[in-house]
């Protein structure tokens, strides 16, 4: 199997595991957002994988993403998380080389040092556009 | 065209023209995320899109999600909104007919009196379910 259709289908498998649970609240539901068929002109190597929490709980509203993973020039990185699990170590454990996983909750200075990836020129250089 | 195909383009040119503009940043983008092919069992109709600002300013993370629209149900879905474009009046001026656009950021008991639309009988009994 190609190794990003591999990486996909891990995030995919990984991010359906996290959004099983119980939810009685008539208002809210768990949001699992894949956007991973687009190609766009200034990023053709992206897509985008979510989980979010979104409603109402009675008179709050509740909009809270707690995963956010990104595929970017082959590298799968993670973008947000408001878990407990620890997500690049999970990755690692389901056969993902640490070297294609690259932290973006660390800054980028620091990711040299996280022994994880850091990003390639190509991304550098899309990153400093609007990514449509 | 399809009704909603043609309200799914709707939403893509109306997040694309939103999401024009001059990022200098290095370590900065715009993420215009798709989620409009995904079939899922528990809720078939639903599709996401979502506009947002991630990266780092510095030493300062950013994670910003601005506009969240849905499709659930024949309906335009209005999840989040932080900008001063009034979305819902936008998509009307699009052709969108306002009973087919739910306001997400009323709860639900104000939402029969917006002068839009209402969640179907179909979606509240999907929203007390996980959406996988």
């Amino acid at each position: 199997m190609d190794k990003l259709e591999r990486y996909r289908q891990c995030i995919c498998k990984f991010l359906a595991e996290q959004s099983v649970g119980e939810n009685n609240e008539p208002d809210m539901e768990c949001q699992l957002i894949f956007d991973g068929e687009h190609v766009r002109v200034a990023s053709p190597l992206e897509n985008h994988y979510q989980l979010l929490d979104i409603g109402w709980q009675g008179l709050k509203r509740v909009y809270n993403c707690f995963i956010h993973l990104d595929i970017k020039d082959n590298k799968i990185w993670i973008q947000r998380n408001l878990t407990e699990v620890n997500i690049a170590q999970e990755l690692v454990n389901r056969g993902i080389p640490p070297e294609d996983i690259v932290l973006g909750l660390h800054p980028p200075y620091k990711r040299p040092y996280t022994g994880y990836g850091v990003p390639s020129a190509t991304v550098l250089s899309h990153s400093s556009q609007r990514s449509v």
